[in-house]
């Protein structure tokens, strides 16, 4: 077979594995997709797959190289993701760009000389994103930690004396997949009290954090024939990951100054969607009142269904925080909260109010992936929870990161004078963007070259926007904070 | 369409979704396999479907039902495991025999009056394993559980108070999902003192449980194009589950004195095999050397992978344990331990050793599964096996689980004298067979209308054998056990 260079192209040829002479005993097993997306970009660089040329369909090139189709998708969705090829849903999916470097496979940050063009030059899949986590970094602001000091040590100890004191013999054993009574009536007041949800404690699922709710929901929905979840653009790089693990589309649906486009959302038929609506991840907005009735149509009129992550939304500092989808759309919305924003992520503990129609499978997924969370921390929680501790936490927690946001706006206007803050009005983390043209990747690659660990924005964008950074105030103090802005503020000038 | 109703009829029959008028809309979300089943039950039942007769294609009816071919598998292995269907791999799913009574979904046992013949009469789905966990039992002989009384929940809270002083403030946050090194490290030496495995902490990863190694490591193999896991038979009808629930087939090897045959496994060309080697559950043998020679020439030779579920290994009376197979396979065997029997399951915390080729792929499912286990429940662990306190639960465990065995010993010779006591040497249950024809799932049901729990036998053969039961004894105190026995000696003869 042979191919033509030449612009414009036919978009009716279909390249074949043979073509591309690929031969999947080369791959790494675990690494078959990235792999794979390695070989077509590639092959797009060198021509044999011209731009404007279409992909095999997955399932063609999945038997052709004896593979699972969901490598070959995922494949596909990184090529889609870091700007090489576009999936048109009917179509198939279409080169659209060559790469304007020599691509390379990506590589571990290297503490010693991390090297800014390379380290984030594609979109970074789960390797990359994990092992910037564990990078070493002297000030680490990246968003979704609490402040960690604050952590309640001496009352975990002792609700942790009591609950083992008063816990039978039989609570050490196989228990309730669900959860333990105790805490799941915990949670019930919880919710009840700071986010209008009426809750019953058996319709409580309780999961080792979001990521496991996703993790849990994506299987329930993919077998119930659901091809996908929209998601918002900006939105949580982590959530996205975690849908398209479970074989799940992503469509985005972006976000603006009323958060989340629910017209975009109903022209593309999406059957679910995973929302931020009380502190959209990672804008800052609030879901706005008409965004909210048009939500409810669309829920009600298409039977879609709202994953609504309700990560931080304790952390108002400026009014009430508003009311849960979940308290008014009970029938539509599957509801996710965690400790992880409260307490500390390390603790694994989350819960889920799924609706009816996905309770059972919900709790069924939970047994089959793990049998339950284990027994003693929700018994320890349960008993933070209604003894009043965990109201103090918080109270404390609103406290401190009140302060730390306020150092690290202070920040920003002394040392980046150009930026433009969003979404400082709760939780732990707040979004800048400058009206300026530079690849924010590579701020962040020579922020973290300088010891400051920071989100680029276009990690939790899947679409074209202003460049930017995710700034999360929460677990470093007043000081850190400053000097973390002040080396942004030193490297930004190199990069425009 | 019409259909004869005369035997023998064609076997190329196919039935489709219209003949038997079925739709999904009338099916529950999350119980469709069960919904199929039963609509396939009463088909066969009214010779709709005829003896003889092909089952529609997988592939074809889940298009036509627009469900997922997951839920028309799952449905049709029903119909094979209660004895409606055969499995022709070639040939697709043949009708092999009519209810002898009118079927049922199963029914949740009532505390107050079970009915002996409804409440077991089919294989139990994870519904009925789930319900019967829960029913209310005076005296529960189920197996698997250690003795919970002995749990050291002084020595576990002296451990946490440590573990929670020294825990710094960035071990609160998300860790790595391979779980904390200081356990990792502890894993490490137990392995090598107990279980003669050498192991490379960075090889081990902290899971929730067996449960959640057979759950990610099912999604593992699935993403590998392995099909099928072949599972002892008898074994453990949990584990069949779990690497059901993950899409896998769990063809049987029959189990003998010796252990799994693996000239059947052999024959049967699968590429993975579920063993417990150092004490077969439910039987109790220990895999001979002949047979581990086989099974290493097994392995080598077809690049097999034995996953070693060595989940009581410890728990010998009469000797050392033998060698977990890892030890001179690390290449092909993926190791499983736990502190559910050791401790408690109510912890949810295990580990994994898998091969090079698959601990990749095995982090990263366990990554997008949860994130990682909880932090601090892994340092406390780790400070009590590396201060010797768990040795000291395991010496403490033999000389408590060794008297109780010996009073079920005593009990079943007093009141059982029929029965024939196999696996006593080791671990937390023993299995008892009878000479006799009846259905062991009626003796399970009477044993519980008197309020005493024990697994029938059957629920953990795929295969036809003699009635038995599997009896746990360490979680049990001796006056309950020989209380326990002697109801199962009173309601015997009711059913031969």
């Amino acid at each position: 077979m042979n191919r033509s260079n030449r612009d414009p192209v036919d978009r009716s040829i279909v390249a074949g594995s043979d073509f591309l002479q690929l031969n999947i005993l080369d791959a790494p097993v675990g690494g078959r997709s990235a792999w794979l997306a390695q070989q077509l970009r590639l092959a797009i660089e060198d021509r044999r797959l011209p731009i404007g040329s279409k992909l095999p369909a997955t399932r063609v090139l999945a038997a052709e190289l004896r593979v699972s189709r969901g490598v070959v998708t995922e494949a596909y969705q990184r090529l889609i993701e870091d700007g090489h090829a576009a999936g048109h849903r009917r179509n198939g999916t279409i080169v659209v760009a060559a790469p304007t470097a020599p691509t390379a496979p990506a590589q571990a940050p290297s503490a010693a000389a991390p090297s800014p063009g390379g380290l984030f030059a594609a979109l970074p899949g789960p390797d990359v994103f994990d092992r910037m986590r564990a990078a070493p970094a002297r000030i680490d602001l990246s968003p979704g930690t609490p402040d960690l000091a604050a952590f309640p040590r001496a009352a975990w100890m002792r609700a942790e004396r009591a609950a083992l004191a008063s816990l039978s013999t039989s609570g050490l054993g196989y228990g309730d997949p669900r959860g333990t009574p105790a805490l799941r009536h915990a949670i019930a007041n919880w919710l009840a009290r700071y986010r209008a949800i009426r809750a019953d404690p058996d319709g409580i699922l309780i999961v080792s954090g979001t990521a496991q709710t996703l993790s849990l929901l994506g299987r329930v929905l993919r077998d119930d024939g659901v091809p996908a979840v929209a998601v918002e653009d900006p939105g949580s790089l982590g959530a996205r990951q975690h849908l398209r693990h479970q074989g799940l589309d992503t469509p985005p649906v972006p976000v603006d100054s009323q958060g989340a486009r629910i017209d975009v959302l109903r022209d593309m038929a999406a059957r679910a969607v995973l929302l931020t609506p009380a502190h959209q991840f990672p804008t800052g907005v609030v879901l706005s009142g008409a965004r909210r009735r048009e939500l409810m149509s669309w829920a009600s009129e298409s039977d879609g269904l709202i994953i609504e992550d309700d990560y931080d939304a304790e952390h108002r500092y400026d009014r009430p925080p508003v009311p849960a989808l979940r308290s008014v759309l009970p029938h539509h919305v599957c509801y996710a909260g965690s400790v992880s924003k409260l307490l500390a992520p390390a603790l694994r503990i989350g819960w889920v109010l799924a609706p009816p129609k996905y309770r059972d499978a919900l709790v069924d997924a939970k047994r089959f992936a793990d049998l339950g969370n284990a027994a003693l921390p929700q018994q320890v929680l349960a008993r933070l929870m209604e003894s009043g501790q965990m109201e103090r936490q918080l109270r404390l927690l609103r406290t401190r990161h009140c302060r730390r946001r306020d150092a690290m706006v202070d920040a920003i206007t002394a040392h980046l004078p150009g930026a433009v803050v969003h979404g400082a009005a709760a939780g732990l983390h707040l979004m800048i963007t400058f009206d300026a043209e530079f690849d924010d990747t590579e701020l962040a690659a020579a922020a973290l070259a300088c010891g400051v660990k920071v989100h680029p924005l276009s990690w939790h964008s899947q679409g074209a926007r202003l460049p930017g950074v995710v700034l999360g105030y929460a677990a470093s103090t007043p000081a850190a904070i400053s000097e973390g802005v002040a080396v942004l503020g030193e490297v930004l000038p190199s990069l425009s």
